[in-house]
């Protein structure tokens, strides 16, 4: 079929709109309008080819809520009309031992992604939910609870299941005590998450500028990272950190934060951690480790829980035509928490 | 009780022979002659204030085996003429959340280490066991089996200890991936352990100089570092890497190796970590951590097991008199795999 969506031609040129064709479905294919779209960091970065991966046009875009709009001859799971939700990936091989355990992020022989990764079969690269349609093959397309309020779901599918799988992993529950450093599009969410699995919840950031905030999103406590004396005192006292901070930090400054075995998972800034010292995990057996979004599985667990708690992201909705304005303000870290396509409402 | 031992007078001094005065066994002491004495890094580091905490004079020696010679008036596990063992610790609290739940190394009024930390009581320095006789609180002390050959088992208090906390804590036994990189004091008992609990070892250096001695030791498999092709061929291949490497290096290069969810132990080099990248430790939601020796109960476990399986460290007697020379070839990493100091052969 036909769709229109919004592409980046290169890496200096500004996102604008075209015409492209999608696949028709194959028999295990679901085609989906699509509704919303949150705009991930990600999507920023491969637009302007950061990560010096990306492949043009870019059509961004995993954070994706839609219609069902046709189903291939074999599809169960979905009909037509049907609210779903596709998030960074849309197939892997389903064969390696990390697909059988649900960890297709992990696919040994390389997942295929939403947007700019080659399809498996056609080697084309595949286009994100910047488009008014998508077509995805069967197990990579999630069911969207009912009652939740379609608009602020989509960001569940990456900064949702970014943060909410190490908290899972690390075994996050009542009793728990978890700290989340950084306050954007995944901390957000990471306090939300954290606090409805019934975790004790402590937004550490540099300042005390996102104390209300913090509060408002579920936080029990805040900490001011740049207080020698408040971190002094808060030491030893985490079992898990969900550090979100998107940009080049020195992460050994939270190891004292944790007690015993406890655990800092990266889910922001990927790359070199100049200062890093392995003092702090050497007394006390603290843990450093990263987590990459979620399985499919995983994935819907995520969903379902958010359908019975009504957890929503908090969002800025914006039409596709102000996708550039959007990135500009992105880059400053001026959006509450994430800024949402609404399709529907788009003219381009 | 008087009695002998050698001695670092300040930084620069070689160690020299002395006379000092053990106190007099309380209520819950064991007097104990020492036997053997192995001779860790750690001796020599603080003898030379490498870290920056000796106090003056230290007598070194926390991998201690003896005969006990008296007890106080409420020891009940212990009598005269048992054979026993003393590791790196002689006091903690016993109150604290970290002591009742077995681990006392991570007191959290902080434990008091078998030298060069005070006394609980008499705030008096410890002075370890490179001496006649110590004299510790029974919950210190551990029993050895009747059947190791006691010249050979001092490495375990320590050595065995490091390495065996981060095997037992990551859940290794039969079919384990284990990698040990770095085959010195540390790293031999590493190979000669995760070997006894059942996993696959396979033993990580620079050149293939010591495989011989790897695949002596117990190893199945050999790993050269240096080899970039070796090294593709082994990516995403072990559950637990223990990083007995004693000193700076980059670690992030054998991230690579562990599998998905797999844990990097580092037991040997604690400090700076420069060149650390966090990049592989997301793709492979991988583990960093680090390990200080062992609770007692997990001390005494060792002990057993080591008896159970007849597990011995490879030792290089030496005479205490000797100690500096000893000193001397440990800097250059010249020994296999532990001096150990033969106390009645000793004449000082």
């Amino acid at each position: 079929m036909q769709t229109r969506g919004f592409f980046a031609e290169s890496a200096e040129s500004p996102m604008r709109p075209f015409t492209f064709e999608r696949r028709d479905v194959r028999p295990n294919d679901v085609a989906i309008e699509v509704l919303y779209c949150g705009v991930c960091h990600s999507d920023l970065h491969q637009a302007h080819n950061d990560w010096k991966n990306s492949i043009y046009p870019v059509v961004p875009g995993h954070e994706i809520v839609g219609r069902v709009v046709d189903v291939g001859s074999d599809v169960k799971k979905f009909k037509k009309g049907d609210t779903v939700a596709v998030g960074c990936m849309v197939d892997s091989c389903q064969q390696c031992k990390h697909c059988r355990a649900n960890e297709e992020q992990f696919c040994l022989e390389g997942a295929t992604f939403t947007y700019n990764s080659p399809d498996r079969i056609t080697k084309e690269i595949t286009y994100g939910g910047y488009s008014q349609h998508i077509v995805v093959r069967e197990q990579f397309v999630l069911s969207v609870p009912e009652n939740l309020d379609i608009a602020r779901v989509a960001p569940i599918l990456c900064a949702g299941i970014t943060t909410y799988a190490p908290l899972r992993n690390y075994g996050v529950g009542p009793g728990s005590r978890v700290a989340v450093a950084g306050l954007g599009g995944l901390g957000h969410m990471a306090v939300k998450l954290a606090s409805a699995l019934g975790a004790e919840v402590t937004v550490i950031s540099r300042s005390k500028s996102k104390e209300s905030t913090a509060f408002e999103l579920g936080a029990d406590k805040y900490l001011v990272s740049s207080d020698a004396k408040q971190m002094e005192e808060a030491a030893s006292s985490f079992d898990v950190i969900i550090d979100t901070i998107p940009v080049e930090h020195d992460v050994s400054e939270y190891f004292p934060l944790l007690d015993l075995g406890g655990t800092i998972a990266m889910v922001g800034q990927i790359g070199p951690a100049p200062g890093f010292n392995t003092l702090p995990l050497v007394f006390g057996r603290r843990h450093l480790t990263g987590s990459l979004i979620g399985g499919i599985e995983q994935t819907q667990e995520l969903l379902d829980f958010c359908g019975r708690k009504n957890i929503l992201a908090d969002c800025e909705m914006i039409k596709m035509e102000d996708i550039n304005d959007a990135f500009v303000r992105l880059e400053k870290g001026d959006v509450k928490y994430r800024f949402v396509v609404d399709m529907k409402k788009s003219n381009f």
